[in-house]
């Protein structure tokens, strides 16, 4: 049987991974497969320092184009990263009529609707397993796994940076700064921690995801979005007083037409699922109207986790190459004539519970004031915990609401935030509750 | 485009899900892969019952050969159950090149080899989603998701009626007895709960994960087995008091050429995902070499849940069927011409934590005797709770070991069982904890 040719653009930490996968695990690809995976050329504008995967000098390069526009390559795995040279490569190669494996999920969530289509148009696959989710086979699930199902939410922590922030906030009893420094010093976090941080990375990730449960374009700057750095250790505290932990959660809700989407700290009760991923871990909780809860978990990040979701690629595609076929499953999930712009629910319109915390001086009345303006935009007061007692100071009241809509929400906020005996802005923190009404 | 057409045998309670998923989501189904299923017969000795789902009595036939024998059918859905005449079925179908889908877990894992076998020769796909854990694409995330893996270990609830019924145990406090009788007032439970509550219908599952985990043949007699009914409250209480829950674990684990496999009741600690996975739903704990880690959950069982995976297996084949291929993906995960006979660690050998409990009667030396023989056989002990005092009766002696060897245990436990000073069968309960050494 004929091999099958794969060239690698992108030498770096999964890269390296990518390569000596395929070395380690050559017999049990083999014995899947039934035929080789050759490693043709690997490209990269370093190909002088060394690698923890030592490979044959002559299978280096500095140039994409021996890639490219070698014919023999079949699939060519773009893990450069970021949008250009990466946007070139992928376009040249689906121009080339070779199929792509990629883990950019920037790109993809950017310029993806342009790539899907000249992938479409050439019937070249372009497989991105290992762009969310990391090692977790979350494309393939939304894609094939729950196909049948209308899909009616997915909840994902879908950055593990930020994710291992909060998980250490909340275990260490550190403030954010802290444990950032902490996170940028062990590796985990970047210098400029803002795409992960502030939500832009799980952005990218929701908007596939969204692309892929629903068959619609996304625009990528209309998702909502906030990010952690807000999140200070008392509201982690009185988050754990009140029975939840805060996740950054990416959230895709079907309401009928309309698709609501955001991107937020989110306080999840202690019993469910997401509340237990912890650390680096990347999880997704899929409801669909059929299948009911499915939840995956798993690496979402790191060399070897995510190298196994790019190699899941290749060999999905090397199955079609052995048939002789190709865009078998679409890439968007959906059939590309049936792709449409997804219809976005205004953040003004969500229906959730939220988690205030006043910063109040302690006098009488306070509480009836605020509970007042409340009550006046229909928001329904679950708890209330008041602590400490500092006469003329400043005190924290931390309230939970009933299901209360975004827009009355903000509007009872300016007005509290406007009242003469509190301090500052208000702390709003979402919360994902389905045992409150 | 073609439309794909769909024979189902077997009108009950999952091929009521199936006809409706069809009806229910024909749309977006269509929109996914491109064209129409068309469902041209149903088939089932009782046509005359009402389902849920009502349909057009030209539909219906109580003569499987109307489907085995249309032309112009594409895929049979085997959803009878059993082994014979499912075993026939499918072997008609298969036969007559036609492409299977079956949930029947037992069937495929008695006469699996045969029936992938005569798939392989005709050319034919067998697909079987909806034979282990129900929703979950297990089968998928095995064979495609984690296909570059060498699987170090699978560990799963993999029976619903069993995980509900521990739950129960441990929330309600209620012995077993009591408990399965509700569970088959509700339903949950089978008049005879003989294949659930035995393990036997988990080790037909887990035959088939080691199948696609190994690539090898598996002879389900060997597979190690004990069910629940032994499980007392006490036991269960004793359980908490220590950190774990019991869960009836399916595991399945490598050493270089041997593979442990084995069901029984296992602690499993309260922080292990595992542990929290309550009621009916089942999940599986899978690590791979590159992976590491992934957790996938959701129901095991259950009418719209099982339709989901029976779609997706028809989806799967209808796409192969549009692109004019077949036996894209090997069923069995590996090339049939590579699977060989498993060769399995002999339960003796197995080495995990053991729970035991005794009853010893109250006299002055009993633990000194009962540890001087685990010392004897090498057994380490972790932890020891003696409690109740009542002269001259039994009272329970708890202990947890570190990492022993079974044969020693087993040794040790004849030798303590034949003291005088303990009544009746030491409780033995393995426990999976990898926070021991």
């Amino acid at each position: 049987m004929r091999h099958i040719h794969l060239g690698l653009i992108g030498f770096g930490n999964i890269g390296t991974g990518v390569v000596k996968l395929l070395r380690d695990n050559a017999d049990i690809l083999e014995k899947r497969l039934g035929t080789k995976l050759v490693l043709k050329k690997i490209v990269d504008i370093d190909i002088e320092s060394p690698r923890l995967t030592a490979v044959e000098p002559q299978l280096l390069s500095t140039d994409a184009d021996a890639i490219l526009n070698d014919p023999e390559i079949d699939i060519v795995i773009e893990l450069v990263g970021g949008y250009q040279p990466a946007l070139k490569f992928i376009s040249d190669a689906l121009n080339n009529r070779k199929h792509v494996v990629t883990a950019n999920k920037a790109l993809l969530a950017t310029y993806g609707n342009d790539l899907f289509q000249l992938a479409a148009k050439k019937q070249r696959n372009i497989c991105f397993e290992a762009s969310v989710g990391g090692t977790i086979p979350i494309i393939k699930t939304i894609r094939e796994g729950l196909v049948a199902n209308r899909i009616r939410s997915v909840l994902g922590i879908m950055n593990g940076t930020s994710n291992y922030i909060l998980t250490k906030m909340t275990t260490d009893r550190e403030d954010f700064e802290t444990v950032l420094k902490e996170a940028q010093e062990l590796g985990f976090a970047e210098a400029d921690p803002t795409f992960d941080v502030e939500g832009v990375d799980a952005a990218h990730k929701l908007a596939l995801v969204l692309t892929l449960a629903y068959g619609r374009r996304v625009p990528l700057d209309d998702l909502y979005r906030e990010g952690i750095s807000g999140i200070s250790q008392q509201d982690v505290e009185f988050a754990g007083e009140l029975g939840y932990h805060i996740k950054l959660l990416a959230i895709a809700r079907q309401h009928d037409e309309l698709i609501e989407a955001r991107i937020h700290p989110t306080m999840v009760p202690f019993h469910h699922l997401l509340a237990n991923v912890n650390g680096n871990y990347n999880a997704f909780h899929i409801i669909g109207d059929a299948s009911d809860s499915v939840f995956l978990y798993g690496q979402g990040a790191g060399m070897m986790p995510t190298a196994s979701a790019v190699i899941s690629d290749v060999i999905d595609i090397s199955r079609d190459i052995l048939k002789g076929v190709s865009w078998r499953v679409p890439a968007r999930s959906f059939q590309e004539e049936t792709i449409e712009d997804i219809n976005l629910m205004p953040v003004e319109n969500i229906m959730t519970h939220y988690y205030f915390r006043f910063s109040a001086l302690d006098r009488p009345g306070v509480l009836s004031r605020i509970a007042g303006i409340l009550a006046e935009e229909n928001i329904s007061i679950a708890t209330v915990i008041q602590k400490g007692r500092k006469k003329g100071q400043a005190v924290p009241i931390v309230m939970t609401t009933h299901k209360s809509t975004e827009q009355n929400v903000r509007r009872a906020l300016e007005q509290i935030d406007r009242l003469d005996i509190v301090q500052g802005q208000t702390v709003l923190i979402r919360i994902e509750d389905d045992r409150l009404p």
